[in-house]
């Protein structure tokens, strides 16, 4: 087992989420039954990358559904949507968040009273909680093969488990790899300005016994010439049908130095 | 006249530099008539930047000079020597430095006397000094006809003039523009570790009166999609005679990203 923390953990009617913020000097859970305490985490970027705010808002939906007393349905799913907008408010860039919401509302909506409407919420939540890890795990036996022992890795931001439910989409592979006894060394690039790199993916690799270290995001060039780096692995806010990627910044620049050291 | 500080002054047997490690938020001037505090603001990097460090180096010999008492010729060499090997080991990587320190020596050894020598050596220092400021200018005078009105430039590191004794190097065809009275742009990049870019080369445009932002290093992918970029001007550590340039980190990467979008 890898030594990770988990994310968000639902723990029937709380959710207990790690604190990004305090990273990496602190390994912090909130534990709350609030679900304007997880939307308030969104905002805080306590948790932060797609998938996790994803996950975290449908969560957010299972807190009002489980801590609901309300016996009218129609009632109830005026509320949920009162809560639905007030947590699409949070972040309102981030598609996986309205994704999970309105999933979570049709779940909700396809119900015939407001008990059967309170438990499709909940589970619902944790379908997209669990689906978010099995994907990523999914990218982690995939990729794993692109990672030979000995290799150097360079990755940019917190594409990492702490972005998501587990595992993380360009750290997955990593963490796969890992597990089946490769040994590699990873540079996190720093990721100027909320050092994501150097804060959650330099600690998060570190923890699972990754060796890691941090670079300058301005020192690509120089690595490139002077590190024998194997592989870049890194995240995708969104890929096109075409393969185009949009991906957080420093992304562009490493792949075109990427592309000319290859 | 353009509002910039000189970075170095002669101010007959003492010197006066800006200790660039307050910048940006102060603007103080240490005068000293010690060559050995010169060698501490070298080594502390209170004084950076090739050029500025070659002045530096000079004056400090001059310094040593002007205040000694020796009447024979061979012992003051001796000493010169000495003093000479001390200021080489602030900053064994500093070209210019040796360079510098080299020239005035050779003048001193030219002379027949002490006092000749002494005399030597302040004035190689002050020539050396007076030589960067007119190379740095002739840069500008050549630089400013790539700088039209309405161009947006983005630079990386401080090749400015707090780089040089004056006008800097990637600098000076701005300041020439300004002087002319054309009307431009400056993305100043951040420069990590040390932030030149941001605490110095931003400080020292916006004095001069000329529009700057910072940007984070790994914005330059982003930027060169989004902001019309019409110039890259940035410093060169060395050129060789082929053409190649060997000049700070981000620079090859701030190229590669250039050359796509040219």
């Amino acid at each position: 087992m890898l030594n990770l923390p988990r994310t968000l953990e639902w723990r029937d009617g709380k959710l207990a989420f790690i604190d990004q913020t305090k990273l990496p000097d602190e390994l912090v859970y909130i534990v709350t039954n609030d679900w304007r305490r997880v939307a308030e985490a969104i905002k805080r970027l306590e948790i932060r990358g797609a998938p996790a705010i994803g996950v975290a808002a449908a969560y957010a939906l299972a807190l009002y559904a489980y801590h609901s007393r309300e016996d009218d349905a129609e009632s109830f799913l005026q509320h949920l949507e009162e809560v639905a907008s007030a947590l699409k408010s949070t972040r309102p860039t981030a598609v996986n968040l309205f994704w999970a919401v309105e999933r979570v509302l049709a779940a909700a909506k396809a119900s015939s009273d407001a008990e059967e409407a309170r438990r499709a919420v909940i589970r619902e939540a944790m379908a997209i909680h669990r689906e978010d890890e099995e994907a990523n795990r999914k990218i982690g036996e995939l990729g794993e093969r692109l990672i030979s022992d000995g290799d150097t890795i360079i990755t940019v931001c917190n594409a990492g488990s702490l972005a998501t439910s587990y595992w993380g989409t360009a750290t997955a592979p990593m963490y796969v790899a890992k597990e089946r006894g490769k040994s590699f060394r990873v540079i996190a690039l720093e990721t100027r300005p909320f050092l994501q790199g150097a804060r959650l993916t330099a600690w998060e690799l570190s923890r699972a016994g990754i060796e890691v270290v941090v670079a300058t995001d301005n020192s690509i060039g120089i690595l490139a010439e002077k590190e024998r780096i194997d592989l870049a692995l890194v995240g995708a806010d969104r890929i096109t049908r075409l393969g185009y990627v949009a991906n957080k910044l420093g992304t562009y620049p490493l792949a075109l130095v990427s592309r000319v050291h290859n």
